[in-house]
């Protein structure tokens, strides 16, 4: 019985909530895991082993081990690397972690292509765009394979945003994000609504008295996470519900369709030479198709400038 | 500890379907059975007792009761009376169906509003905007406490043809029917989204060489449970999970936005003289708000043509 | 991605609850329903199709199939094929029925094994014991990938018989049945226990009055079923909450331990000339391991009574 | 509708994992956190808030809060205060660390008291016998609203460690540990069973070459945090999958039966002057009923360690 196989590297806060997840998801009957800390690696396995014991705690294989465990994977999750730190919000601090996680990026996806090319791969780490990049680029691996959570995540804070305005349940305010995981990424404007309500036609509707502008709406959600970053001293609970989302749809085929990071292949007129988030049907194949969708006047300048920002980005760590 | 408490009215086998869904919904600790039938409650009670033993079964207390468990009910759902069969599609067939089913549940809300008029009530029966109506409006009880499957179902419906156009998760399609649970009931054609992405440029956007017609994703819509009904003789998965649904969001107070019948009360200028579903937001009062979406020229003829049918469907079982 | 796909043959009463089952089980994303009324499989397709689009029901792709769809199938569960009726009680009405089910297994476990014998088979129709030794040893299919529901749901019978004695929840009693899924079958008394503490200690440590001999524990499970035929006309949830919980350990390989009607392979002495239930270790292989539990001589003589009553009927089918 | 709430008091390491847990047990729909770091609880709802929106994840409202909030909790759970940390292997370390907790604990209750004696409280610090015995003593608190969550935990390890022999899902491991959840807890060997099979007999049922004695059984399962403790620098799964464990048999009167920490009222001759871990069967009540398992000589003998052990860290802190 193959298709029940995780392979999850890194396992720092982020990868210690992401297990978390998957333990209980019924998605996995085998989970495996990587850490240059082959200590922490051993200490997370044993945790987890020991609680499969509890009653509804599934009888999961979870245990360290090493790259070879990735020829028979259905999943790999990464996680691994430096994250930033409530205290690293300078550029200085950013170009640094870009380039050491990069480095990192590409040591894995060399062990990870010695070993197999079938494996979906879910990138979480950040600069989350530039590692999906690397890793769909210079590694000769199938495009469709590769995608990071990049604004899935930001999106589930938008559509949070959103419905606290309404006091509603954040799963019926249908918004996402588009373009960069960071500082440029935008909401989709055109494409926000509740119970088929357009936003601009909220505050009738709804009877709410004002409503957030395009600008406010794309500040307060990337700085969503800096808020928790600056209080909680790290983020993990949204960005593992994020991974294992993608992880559900991949395993059970659903075609679910949200925001992921991809390596734009025409889409916006770009041609393999940037990676970022737009809307994307996922399923077993990985990414099975994205979607272009149309942008206003604001939408398109704000791409544009998630497009310039990212390859600025990617260029900066260049091989050559 | 209260707030797990579920009154199931009605047995057969829509209410074989709610029941196992019921069980295996982790809201309930205790799930009292009521049906003029009290042996075929007593082997619903025994066949769901036994299996509580199974390994990932809850240990829910699950009994035939009579009407005085409604006392300190949670929710009530309503699956009494018979059902629409294959052979009843004619328009004296469904006027007797009508008839009978109006009877009941005024002998049923009788029983109710004798010990609570705290639970809330869905009913499930049909015609289900009659019951709703019955229920709202001749015995006292809160409004907001009655809502009706209604076409939650019917939308789900909705969405599967659309899904199906795109090959994508349902659950990523917005879309809602509205009106009368019946033959009158439309798609609301200006709220249907994808990704952000209107109906009208689906062609464009996903590729896809032309779309159904407003009146044929009606037609479809409408005709989906009938097929149902033809092939299999009575439709049970969808409407069980339309009415867990509600409980969910009822028990945990989740606030999903979803169409329900409802007793409208100023919406669409209607005051209190007919029930059927519009958009509204369900939480622990019941219908914490409905929304009243603007129509087009097309929905707003549509909408109109709900509230003459149900108004005179009313008006034919009226107790004068 | 393979590792996801259910087919199920037979869609009645206890079909319909299975596939209720397995739809909401996050196990599978392909389930192929069989049944010689074509129209009745498609009506139960249509039904489950349209209710994937309500929130919490995932998007599976469930469909009418024919055979074929068994060369991919991961589990097989196996459902066809008339049931006992309450009014069929008689050891004609019995015979009958055996000879009636004997002939349809044949046919179809000759279409399975034109497409596969990697699938494993999960037989739930009755006599379960004959159909899972026809299907073990007249097809060359692999012993360990048949197993039949048999007496899971009779342990859990017990289970829930002696829970209500305690008033504890019965996944904390520990109790199985052993031999012929019917009037034979026969409680493992040496193994009940709850906390550690075995049957015979009950009364002096939870403080009950008295306990159920053997011989009434072994009544009451065995009538259990026929309780439930009686009032509701059908049993299925504990049926159907069986085969899922099979279908789960194989697909997660969750190993779990359970009494499973199975070929014995030199078990109480019998090498392949009868099947019936005791303890197994059930995994992605099947049946991993069967276990010869030691018996007591009130168990062993129960345990050749199984035996003698089950080859008897084995020799009433047989091909010759 | 009340009987959704959960307080959570912590919120480091444990309260972290048990607060994932909770989020997403379906059984809260209002989580309130309290922590003396206010930012920190802050952070934690914060993301968690955030990560409601994610497909799947439930619209919980979770918030940071002041004591205020238990005055209509259903379950508190305790996670504060400092725990044990790899290098604090000493005696004088935990000795520190007990009189350090039970002094936050008797500001904690004070507080709680203030407010409500309904809540049932789930204690997860430690030294846990320590603190359900002064919250169960010194506050007038009804005795069966308070438990720790003890061996249970530590029975979860024994069971893996069973399985772990035989190759099968923990949960079909009948085994507890009962005592102080530290270096006296023991293995109550005289229960230990799989599919009715006592633990002398499983060489020969199973297979295997030879048994782990009773007292390797209690070094192995009681080093067992340790292990996980010198590894990942602190426990988590394990301990918020027992904390929900109990809180779903609460919320939903399950009546599950485990080792739990509970003030004994004449259990082992002791009436109200110790706390330790017995089975316990665990309802909406809390403790509904202590089950008094016979114990052989060696058992016994372990058990009055476990009791001079706990009696003695109780004098070292009591208020006098």
């Amino acid at each position: 019985m193959s298709g029940h196989k995780l392979v999850l590297i890194g396992l720092g806060h982020v990868g210690d909530a992401v297990l978390a997840h998957a333990m209980s998801s019924k998605l996995f009957s085998d989970i495996a895991l990587i850490d240059a800390n082959t200590q922490l690696a051993e200490g997370q396995a044993l945790d987890q082993h020991q609680a499969t014991a509890l009653p509804g705690v599934g009888n999961v294989h979870v245990h360290v081990a090493d790259y070879d465990a990735c020829a028979d994977a259905d999943v790999i999750i990464y996680t691994a690397g430096p994250s930033i730190r409530p205290d690293q919000a300078g550029a200085e601090s950013r170009n640094l972690l870009a380039a050491k996680n990069a480095s990192i990026v590409r040591e894995v996806m060399a062990e990870i292509t010695q070993r197999t090319r079938d494996a979906i791969i879910v990138m979480v780490s950040n600069p989350v765009d530039l590692l999906v990049h690397i890793a769909a680029t210079e590694f000769d691996y199938p495009t469709e394979k590769i995608m990071g959570t990049g604004l899935l995540l930001d999106s589930a804070r938008l559509c949070r945003i959103v419905a606290d305005m309404l006091d509603i349940d954040p799963d019926f305010v249908h918004a996402a994000m588009l373009g960069e995981h960071g500082a440029t990424g935008f909401p989709y404007m055109s494409g926000i609504s509740v119970a088929g309500v357009s936003y601009p036609q909220f505050p009738e509707v709804f009877g709410i008295d004002q409503l957030l502008s395009a600008e406010e709406l794309m500040t307060r959600t990337n700085y969503a996470g800096m808020e928790v970053l600056k209080t909680k001293g790290w983020t993990s609970a949204g960005v593992a519900a994020s991974a294992i989302t993608l992880a559900q749809s991949i395993m059970l085929n659903s075609k679910i369709v949200v925001p992921v990071s991809t390596l734009l292949c025409g889409e916006y007129g770009q041609h393999q030479d940037v990676s970022l988030s737009v809307p994307c049907i996922i399923g077993e194949n990985g990414i099975e198709k994205r979607i272009e969708v149309p942008l206003d006047a604001w939408e398109e300048e704000k791409m544009q400038q998630s497009i310039t920002a990212l390859k600025k980005l990617i260029a900066s760590v260049s091989k050559k």
